[in-house]
């Protein structure tokens, strides 16, 4: 059986969640939270994050790596396209919304969530100003040229569109909204995305989850 | 043709380096230097990092979407295995050497190579003292266990192998070596990895770059 470690709340976990979806693989989750030091689970993760995924005897970390192993293992429902050129401008997607996308994001969800609702400080205003004012307009003026008006960006709905609406998940946690103005395009597309019934019926699940917690 | 962005001395652009050779694909290198906020170049690649590829009309980031890129590409002398738990592992192992295997490298790096040699400054050597008596030896602990005591990880000379060994190559400059006495295995490997003929002819370009620089 396939159990995921990891809570559901992390970008990099519901991606592999909605992965898991599409391609409609039982699996069981350990609601683990990143980092915090404990010797089992640092044993099976030697960087202390989310996710890790076991199948068997094989432990893997890293989202990326899990999907890419989830698409060779069970390859029902693509993630990927299947030529090379488009594979790799999905990966470049994937890898852009897990590294510089969602380090972003985090700051935002961190400063304008995280401290105010769960660690009770205060939100360095400052630095959110920066991330959305400085930082996140290059990166949207690039996405913006890089995904359809219509539909998704390899036609079939697969990793690349959910690595770069993730991370806007957990930014929209925190209050953010794509300026729909500004980034007319990429801002509907992560609404297209969201709208997606697998990711609906996740971030339902997460919402309930968070709530709860 | 191909075309690949960034300079030798990165462990990443390293690390594409020995994929393109042990290929033996054709290629043009620009020694493009990351962080320049050279507009050109943020055109190309909008998180300024290297390397970056070209292929016909492809443009792609990051050592690993390259990596698997070259693979899917131009299948001859495999650089993944190709059974799905295997590549699992070998896309983890490239991962880690990747995130903090190359941040701990490139502390060491940083501090003992680029501060005082380029920068002309003083090495903090509280910061490299935590780096290798504190954060390094978990990993190395873990990769002593992973890697095998003879030969390469999956038999045959793979891209789990060069990036596990990447880094360590930017450590040595700043005089870091691995305590064989404490993990005689995977120091062993590093050896044997360094010394693949591909790899030496490499090192060997490079460091004659370097000296000339």
């Amino acid at each position: 059986v396939i159990i995921l470690h990891g809570a559901s709340a992390s970008p990099f976990v519901r991606k592999v969640l909605i992965a898991l979806a599409l391609k409609e693989l039982p699996f069981e989750q350990i609601q683990q939270i990143p980092f915090t030091r404990d010797p089992v689970y640092r044993n099976i993760n030697p960087l202390e994050k989310i996710p890790t995924l076991q199948d068997g005897e094989l432990t893997i970390c890293d989202s990326t790596v899990i999907c890419e192993y989830l698409e060779d293992a069970y390859p029902r429902s693509a993630l990927y396209p299947d030529n090379a050129v488009d594979k790799a401008r999905a990966r470049w997607y994937e890898e852009l919304g897990g590294t510089r996308v969602a380090e972003l994001a985090a700051g935002i969800f961190f400063q304008r969530f995280m401290r105010p609702m769960v660690l009770k400080q205060e939100t360095d205003e400052e630095l959110v100003k920066k991330i959305i004012d400085k930082q996140l307009p290059p990166i949207l003026d690039y996405l913006e040229a890089q995904v359809p008006a219509e539909g998704f960006i390899f036609g079939d709905f697969m990793i690349a569109d959910i690595s770069l609406m993730s991370p806007f998940v957990n930014a929209g946690y925190a209050g953010y909204e794509i300026d729909s103005a500004r980034w007319p395009v990429f801002s509907d597309f992560v609404g297209r995305v969201t709208a997606h019934p697998v990711v609906n019926q996740i971030l339902v699940a997460e919402a309930a989850l968070m709530g709860r917690s």
